[in-house]
Parts: C-alpha cells; sequence; structure tokens
C-alpha cells in the first residue's frame, strides 16, 4: 500500500503562538505541528525569533519556522480567520461554552475542508493567553488533565491540540499495517477439524469431555483472528503429528 | 463545583520507557504522565537515571521519578501485566493488528478499571522497540501523523498516549467552566418579543420584511446559547431603549 497524502486542507489551519518566550519552545512547537501534518505557524512578539535553540528543537521540521509569519499583534494573526481557538487551562468568567479538544475538532476539520481558515491559539507559557487575548477568539478549548498538577509544557498542548485534529481527518493508519491475508472461517473450521481428528488420534479425548474441550479450543482460534499463513503453519504441524504417529494413523 | 479526584484505578495503568537514552526524556515523559494522572513509570536499563537533568524537565513531577521502578529487562518490567502495548510508528511483519490509541484505550480503560495491570511500553528514541520487545506485548498502537515526517518525540508520544487514555476515563472537564445559568426557551422568546416591540416602536419594520427580520433575530439569539443574566443585560438594554423614547411609548 503507498503512503497517502497528508490532506490538502490542513493548510487552512494555523497555529498562533502568542508571547512566546522560550524560544526552545517555539522550536518544538513546529516539530509537533510537522508531525501531524500542519505547516502554519504564526508567532504574535515572540521574545526571541529566529534563534538558534528553535532550529535545533525543530529538528526536522525547520521549514516550519522558516515560513513562520511573525505579527505584532494577536488580532493581526487572526484577521482572515472565522474559527479562532484559545487553548485555556484557567477557569474563566467568559461566555463561550469551554470544549475539550475531541469535542472542538469536528467543526474546525470541517471548516478548514470548506476553505475557511481556523487558527489554534496558544498562549504564554507562563500567563497563558490575556482576557484581552481569549475575547479576540470565538472558541475556548480546555485539554482534560489532572486537576492538581495540570502543567501541560506549551509545545506538549499544541502537540495533544494537534494530534487530535490529525486524528479526526479520516487519515488511515492502514499503509502502516503488514499485509497479511486474513483466514476464511473455512480455513479456521478446517483447521479445526484437522486438530479434532489429530486429538481423537492420540486418544487425546478420552476421560475428557471432548466436545467442550473442543469448543473451548474452536474458541482460542476464533479470538486469534489467525492469518491465512498461520493457518497453514498450523496445519502443516498437525501433518507432521500425524506421520510421526505412523502409517496406520496417516491423517490428512 | 469543587475539583474532583483524578480516577483512582489510573494507578493500575504504568508507563514503562525500555532503554530510553536521553535523561531529559525520562523527566519530560514524567510531567507528561503526571498531567495526565498517570503516576507508575517503568524504566528499562535506561542509560543514566536518575539524573538531574531528568530532574529539571520533570519540573513539578519529580515525584514520578523519584518512585520509578527501574529494572533490566522488559520482561520483568510486564511480568504482572495482563495487556501490555507496544507503541511503534514502524510497519511491523507482526500478526497482532495494528490500533490507534483511540481504538486501543477503551479496552486499556476498562481491564484499569477492572484492577488489571496494564502497560504502555515506549522503546528506545532511536530505535524504537525491537521485534523482541514488541513480541512480549499483546497490543500493537501506532499514532496517527504525517507519513512524510513522523518525528514524534519520546516525550511527547507518551502524552498523546496519556492524554487519550485521560480523555476516556469520564472525567469531566466541569469544574472549569463558568457557573452561569443557562437561559430558558422561554426567557429567550420573552426578550425576542421585546426586541420586536421596541423595533416595531421605532417604526423599524416600516419598508422592511418584518416577519423574516424576525426570523433572523431569533436566529442570531438562538445560536448565541443565552445565559440568563445574559437577558437580563439586554432586556435592561431595551428596558431603557423604550423609556428614552419618551412616556407615550414606555415599552414593558
Amino acid at each position: 500500500m503507498n503512503k497517502p497524502q497528508v490532506p490538502d486542507f490542513l493548510k487552512n489551519i494555523r497555529v498562533v503562538l502568542a508571547r512566546p518566550s522560550h524560544p526552545g519552545n517555539i522550536g518544538s512547537a513546529a516539530r509537533a505541528m510537522k508531525t501531524m501534518g500542519l505547516t502554519r505557524l504564526c508567532l504574535v512578539e515572540p521574545k526571541v525569533f529566529p534563534s538558534e535553540e528553535a532550529n535545533v528543537l525543530a529538528s526536522g521540521a525547520v521549514d516550519v519556522l522558516e515560513n513562520a509569519r511573525v505579527v505584532a499583534t494577536l488580532a493581526e494573526a487572526l484577521a482572515d480567520v472565522t474559527v479562532a481557538c484559545a487553548l485555556t487551562s484557567r477557569r474563566r468568567e467568559l461566555a463561550s461554552p469551554l470544549l475539550t479538544p475531541r469535542e472542538a475538532t469536528p467543526e474546525l476539520v470541517a471548516r478548514a475542508r470548506d476553505g475557511e481558515q481556523v487558527a489554534l491559539v496558544f498562549g504564554n507559557e507562563t500567563f497563558g493567553l490575556s482576557n484581552e487575548e481569549v475575547l479576540l477568539c470565538n472558541r475556548l478549548v480546555t485539554i482534560p488533565g489532572n486537576p492538581d498538577y495540570f502543567s501541560l509544557n506549551l509545545a506538549m498542548a499544541v502537540q495533544v491540540m494537534t494530534y487530535e485534529l490529525f486524528s479526526h481527518t479520516g487519515f488511515a493508519v492502514d499503509y502502516l499495517k503488514p499485509e497479511g491475508e486474513q483466514a476464511t472461517l473455512a480455513e479456521v473450521e478446517g483447521f479445526c477439524q484437522h486438530l479434532e481428528q489429530t486429538m481423537d488420534t492420540l486418544d487425546f479425548f478420552r476421560r475428557r469431555n471432548g466436545e467442550r474441550l473442543m469448543r473451548r479450543m474452536r474458541g482460542v482460534f476464533a479470538r486469534a483472528d489467525l492469518q491465512r499463513d498461520e493457518v497453514d503453519i498450523l496445519r502443516g504441524f498437525l501433518k507432521q503429528v500425524n506421520r510421526a504417529l505412523g502409517p496406520d494413523n496417516n491423517g490428512r
């Protein structure tokens, strides 16, 4: 199976970092974005940018940093955006309903797919977003977590939110799956009968409840979700057992 | 609303880092775990541990490092475990079905809730898990992401997987929501009629399709999901408008 392409509409989703203090976090955020197929980064009044430290932490995502837009105000970063999600972990006296990333994401993906511009807005490492910044956004998103230790690093928050977005794109991971062929029910049943015959030949059912025993065995191999070549291996083994038992019991 | 407690059964879920090379990643992983309510860390043959670097990056999660178990083999780390998830981003010739974190998590939460021991197993930063290590696990999990740049940092992978777990615990984020009371439909309708009367008093409907206009307004305030005190503000405003129009038009 070929490697699929990341959906094109992800370019309509930008990550906005408002007043980030630590250049390392900018680099880690760029890396986090790129692992989830996002490329558009916008920095509002970064303390230090560009920087060597950001480049080092961006690892293979330096292109995201090179193409980053630097602006003076959050309003500027959001001018062409229809939906801006403020990421916050504080309780706010604001009337927007507070959504989890999972609740917020389907709408964001649908809008980006329709060609609208969507922004994920993250605040400063220490202070988060100011109330003024939150009011420039029209969605409020909080990442669920331990209420006694909610110390999610900025880049970690970017990673979680972009992971959540990516997981709603319907982009399959099938290309990573091995290509083995699933055995059919008839093949599995053929093997089970072969097993039953072999057990019978060995007189294995004597003083045992053969019917119940075979029910359990059928359960085992049903749960095992056998592949075709695994059935072949198992039946090869049974054949060899039958052969070893001598010509009178030559099995199938 | 009081801060709820993290569910107790999360103590039955451990994070296992197999042969981690960079002490900083151990610290960041500990922090990531704790943000999602996990506390049990097991390290298989860590290159450097304990270390100052890990403590610094663990931030407020040094307790997770202090309680970490260090073992010599992955088998030892998993001895009392019933379900071990191998996190992998490589295509494997193994027959376990490849699950996304979202697919894998409900079972993990259910088993931990039942008192079974569950493990999330992460490999070395550079090499990932060996085939031998994967074979000690009975689930295979891959985090979906950009196939052209799948460079998820170890601690980021821990963050995503533990976020996914936490989000399946049914642990609400409601305690972060402001306590405002939602307006009832009757209250919203009362306001809409007040608005209609005010518009009518102002002769605002002249040369306009009043019915259609009010339909649009009702749509606006339905979408706005008004809180009770917001209805009060809006009606206060309308009252003042009516008052300013003089005694003959004193509104309600």
